[in-house]
């Protein structure tokens, strides 16, 4: 078992060095990743061609954001007395469910009939590397993993919380919602497209904070319900979720216009290109750089009341908007 | 709300008259359909072309057979001397989210990269209706509601073991695993395809159980927990999940093979059409009639010992095997 970083960041405003971040990240990898194999690590019911979809999607190399929002959470809100290790175990279930409701948007959100991707994370897609009926399959069987993870690995008050939180955020209503208007501009399903700067701006705020923003909400809410955290640790990380949230939807956004495609492991440009809306493209680059900067710093003091445990959140806020990937 | 049916079978062995079952099966879609309605009465968050498309494929005049099963199984092992009703009510939040499950299932499984089917239940499959992306993300909604249905309208201690047994029916062990294997064959997927008759019957077996019998047996399951069931009577609900289930799945085949599409609401001879294995092409028709009759005696048996609040089950069992649609 990989043991956790040690801290060296702080909660104050002040951008911490990539280089922190990146070795924070690494130690939620090292301790995640294993579970998450052994989260995919089937008996003979599930048929292999399944397993080696699911295997392949849950376990691509990734940023593994979500588990970090949820273990760096626990900590944040659990007990200072106690071994951060113990914060983290506990946070384990959700961080696997969290990455399997990931895995598994993006391996429908690739398909043919929706946005049509070759690659994802600078490798096929699982509809390319399988087939399409496969990668359907596979994230439908990812779904259903999270929840089952969720009941079968935390005490029971927390599980049924936990399950009605994840839902909540990966159903009709946000996560999946989201999807539904992302596409809706591009299919022509709105009656009246929003086309003043502010309504477009309104209209991607309000996709993002369903598509991407719920479910780091969720993620962070559920690591703090790991820890039996209280009201008010529990509403500090709202607060760093929804301004977190937007601030890395408008990175994600800068760095689709102008990253590269070496660094992103996909095509660049794509989202331009195909006419949907992006922050640079409406309010420009300049500003969509600003409000991220401000919301970031936001996430950051969010987080400020709950003390030294919370460093790793407020240097990801930071980060988030530096990053080249 | 409509009060529960009186019970006029037996559960006995003799199979009762298909009018009764029938009155049984409206009974419960007079309970459960305004609930299922409620389900998917969605706030603004919701997308209204998803929202169209969860009702569509929820709402879909259907036999309401897991439910059936749930309220059933709650009646058959609740305090008898508690009114049905109050048992019915309390497998409410479980036979919502079977149906959740199920209908996803369905919309996902006639998709082009599936079984590429145009009518379901007489109406133009949701692919059809709406488009294939709305059809993808329909599914995966709806089976985040089922979960959040559970977790959210279960008290927490049974609402935790309600999403377990739930996600692994739904997984990729058991109904998407089931789903996978049906395809194999028909993709050429198998290494070693079954060829001995034998082999093909338990090939079949192996599939069913997982791609509709779990599905059923988890119906039983939550159906018991909504009420406490006793280790005892959950086992009689498991022995009679796993004869009805088998014995529904060779009905079905007859069915495929000898129904008319006006009785059935979908093409008929599709899957001996498509090469697939049936139990009518391998076995025979009289083999399979014969299995299905003695499975269905079996689970009638199996439910005899929690008396007459059971009746509806062994009707159920009966008439399963004798339906025309």
């Amino acid at each position: 078992m990989a043991s956790c970083p040690v801290t060296s960041g702080s909660s104050s405003a002040t951008a911490p060095a990539p280089e922190t971040v990146a070795r924070s990240l690494d130690a939620v990898r090292g301790f995640i990743e294993p579970r998450l194999a052994a989260a995919v690590a089937f008996d003979g019911e599930t048929p292999q061609r399944l397993a080696a979809a699911m295997r392949y999607a849950l376990l691509a190399p990734g940023k593994r954001l979500r588990p970090a929002l949820a273990l760096w959470a626990a900590q944040a809100c659990g007990d200072p007395a106690v071994d951060r290790e113990r914060h983290w175990s506990a946070a384990a279930a959700p961080a696997i469910a969290l990455e399997c409701i990931h895995a598994y948007s993006l391996v429908h959100d690739d398909l043919p009939a929706m946005d049509d991707d070759d690659l994802r994370r600078g490798r096929p897609t699982c509809h390319r590397a399988f087939d399409e009926a496969t990668a359907i399959l596979c994230g439908d069987a990812l779904q259903a993993l999270a929840f089952e993870t969720l009941a079968a690995d935390m005490p029971a008050t927390a599980a049924a919380r936990a399950c009605l939180v994840l839902a909540h955020a990966a159903g009709g209503a946000a996560l999946v919602g989201g999807q539904v208007d992302d596409l809706a501009a591009e299919r022509g399903w709105l009656a009246e497209p929003p086309t003043a700067p502010d309504d477009q701006v309104a209209w991607m705020d309000r996709i993002n904070r369903r598509k991407t923003g719920a479910l780091f909400l969720a993620s962070l809410e559920l690591g703090g319900l790991a820890v039996a955290a209280e009201a008010g640790q529990l509403a500090a990380l709202a607060r760093f979720g929804r301004a977190f949230g937007l601030a890395f939807q408008i990175a994600d956004d800068l760095l689709d216009a102008e990253g590269t495609e070496a660094a992103l492991g996909k095509r660049v440009g794509k989202d331009a290109g195909r006419g949907k809306l992006t922050y640079p493209t409406v309010a420009g680059v300049a500003a969509a750089r600003d409000r991220a900067r401000t919301l970031a710093a936001e996430a950051a003091a969010a987080v400020e009341p709950l003390g030294e445990p919370a460093a790793e959140l407020a240097a990801l806020a930071h980060w988030i908007i530096a990053r080249d990937h």
